[in-house]
């Protein structure tokens, strides 16, 4: 197999009569796939279904210490799924409190609550000047809307095997005030599959920001997504290396059950030290006369413990698995050594991340569409949607089935490989 | 009977003598009873625990139009519960928001969007020199905590029979730019009992307001609460009320099932004009993926549509209906002609008003406490916690059985008299 750039223009030439060619037939065949968001499958969610006989009319609807879940009250969570939740992060119950049905909202509410009332008796940011945050791109789209959306500038900091650049991330915090948070996702990081060495984290930990109201945002929405069982990734629980580094409150955690029971109506959850958490249930009850408790304990019920859930979510694994490799098996057969792309082998999350040759992502992503293959947006992994080297391309293979994914994998070499083709002949 | 006021200064301190023998007795009975807050009794959860058999592992989890509600999408609610909803408040679906469990997280966010982005383009609150709202007083402690919050001033308006007094509402909007709200209960109103007249809604409708970002917080959480079939109070319909008066975006309308399905598990929305609608979900592609479809569906397949709640909150009434009897027979009994206390007897909703003489509702509240019965704090209902007469005493049948209803009530009179007896002698 030669390098695309080592072909001569006549060979590239007639490549590209033949990719064409094919690409024109894989157009007639009238595929329709959406790859844009990491959906749950639909058998994942059927997989959950048994949590509903957890409650019926004759259920009793009371935690353990006897308090009523139909009702107002508990604000702040039950205490049986704030164990829950806590074991998912490998934190203590009282330093979470579990909200909503995911953890989106709780990472705007976060941003707006500072926005609005600042940090522990801080400057709202609102009333700041500028107020930046430090982006780790490629990285997850959602979190870089919330801070577009209030205002904040953002400053893409490279992702490296081991995590964010430390050295970039040290540097910056260090000198500049008005960098107020950074986005993380330290576990089977959105899109790269990276997981944060023990060094990185203890670098964050450890880090000393000019502005004392500098959060983390620690998005851990992938803590026991393995996809195998002997192939698993483990980071270091922030919250405690935090108190360790004498940075007790520099660290907002996030986890949910959005991909592990229901996306549309899982659990989610925030953990940080007390100082944070009165300070958040300040604002809550004003906010909230308490999220749904009913739902809270559903989930109690049915998964148990933390070993329930993890057992449950071996069984995820096998249902993501296939898809992960049937992906993984057309870009090796199809890619490997053509110098026109590389790509992540993750061991855990929803998502495989491809980097193409520079300038060539949207075109690839634009090509796809056109077959029938919806992908998430190139540049929607970056700040503004802007890829600087237009190469990153996130792959999101939990919704389609392991055959349409089969299927939509080889129209996403054909496109990578077409538009390679014209890239460099127009060079 | 005779008024207090008449009585001789003997009398009085004979009476006095009397009253305090039977509140140490009171004391002696350990009561202890919670009607703070208008919760929702044991019995009224009870009535809907049939929603739990909705769905068991083998319903089928689709709406009418076939989208799954376990899966994230469908950001706005889903097309039966935006129906369900915008009946209870009586205008159209496509006028409506359904979220997530109660409808204090959408007003507050509300006041937050408004505060951190503006209203429909405009300047965000956060940035200007000051804000205020206007609160009808009595009102809801819960809406002043809000806008307190946010630093927002308030300013408060008396409430009358009809609603708020409209001179002074519309006085004080047409002159002063800063005034940017103004909260409402329109029917059954917490704690009056008040329904707006058509008058009062019309003169809301047909506001000149001088800020362009004016709203109207409509928080309309009693609309099917009726405790009697042949008493019932009916209002405008204020969204199709100031499209009519030129003012279509005014009004921002919220309702929620906390007190007709589940308190700590319900469903909320929020009504307004097409174009306050689209600037929300503008927001809420940055906050959310989505509330909790799944309760959405379940209530609606509970429910069914408005004619199945309606009757639903029939049977409700007729668990309310004799607390707000037990009460009022013993407020009748015990305080009619006395010239110590006049109270409401409302047609619907979840409070009785009460008002003492000036200057004396603290000090009854306290005298409740010490024998065991929690009211609502004296002031509550006020912007600030400040009751300018010390008068007002917001009563909350709802939680206790009609029985310990008649208990609470016997010592609530007997404070009232105790407290009277002692200002009249201070005098």
């Amino acid at each position: 197999m030669k390098a695309y750039q080592e072909l001569s223009r006549e060979e590239l030439l007639e490549l590209q009569k033949e990719l064409s060619a094919a690409y024109e037939d894989a157009k007639g065949k009238g595929l329709k796939l959406d790859m844009s968001r990491g959906k749950p499958s639909i058998a994942q969610l059927d997989m959950v279904m048994d949590i509903m006989d957890v409650f019926t009319s004759q259920s009793d609807m009371k935690t353990e210490a006897g308090v009523d879940v139909r009702n107002s009250g508990l604000m702040d969570g039950i205490p049986e799924a704030k164990k829950l939740m806590a074991d998912i992060m490998g934190v203590s119950p009282e330093n979470v409190i579990v909200c909503g049905n995911a953890s989106l909202p709780i990472m705007y509410d976060s941003v707006s609550r500072c926005m609005t009332h600042g940090v522990l008796g801080g400057t709202p940011w609102c009333k700041l000047e500028k107020v930046k945050f430090l982006c780790p791109a490629p990285g997850y789209d959602r979190h870089f809307a919330i801070t577009e959306h209030f205002g904040i500038e953002m400053i893409t900091v490279p992702m490296t095997p081991e995590g964010p650049d430390m050295d970039i991330v040290e540097k910056l915090v260090a000198e500049d005030e008005s960098i107020k948070g950074i986005w993380c996702v330290p576990k089977y990081a959105n899109p790269t599959g990276v997981s944060y060495s023990d060094e990185t984290v203890r670098r964050f930990a450890a880090l000393k920001p000019a502005a004392k109201d500098f959060r983390i945002f620690w998005d851990n929405a992938y803590a026991i997504h393995h996809l195998y069982d002997d192939r698993q990734d483990e980071i270091l629980e922030i919250l405690s290396e935090c108190e360790k580094a004498g940075n007790p409150d520099m660290v907002y955690e996030f986890c949910s059950t959005s991909k592990i029971s229901f996306a549309g109506g899982g659990v989610a959850a925030v953990a940080s030290s007390k100082a944070n958490l009165d300070n958040i249930r300040k604002s809550m009850t004003i906010q909230t006369i308490g999220y749904d408790k009913i739902n809270q304990l559903r989930h109690v019920r049915y998964y148990k413990n933390i070993d329930g859930m993890r057992a449950h979510m071996r069984k995820h694994a096998d249902l993501i698995r296939p898809k992960f490799e049937a992906v993984l098996a057309v870009l090796n057969r199809e890619l490997a050594g053509l110098g026109i792309g590389t790509w992540t082998n993750p061991n855990g999350g929803y998502f495989i991340s491809f980097d193409a040759m520079e300038g060539c992502a949207k075109a690839i992503v634009a090509k796809c569409k056109e077959a029938g293959v919806v992908m998430t947006g190139a540049g929607a992994t970056f700040p503004y949607g802007k890829d600087p080297k237009d190469s990153n391309i996130r792959i999101a293979p939990s919704f389609p089935t392991p055959e349409e994914m089969a299927q939509a994998a080889d129209l996403f070499v054909l496109c990578v490989k077409l538009v390679s083709v014209e890239k460099l002949l127009a060079q």
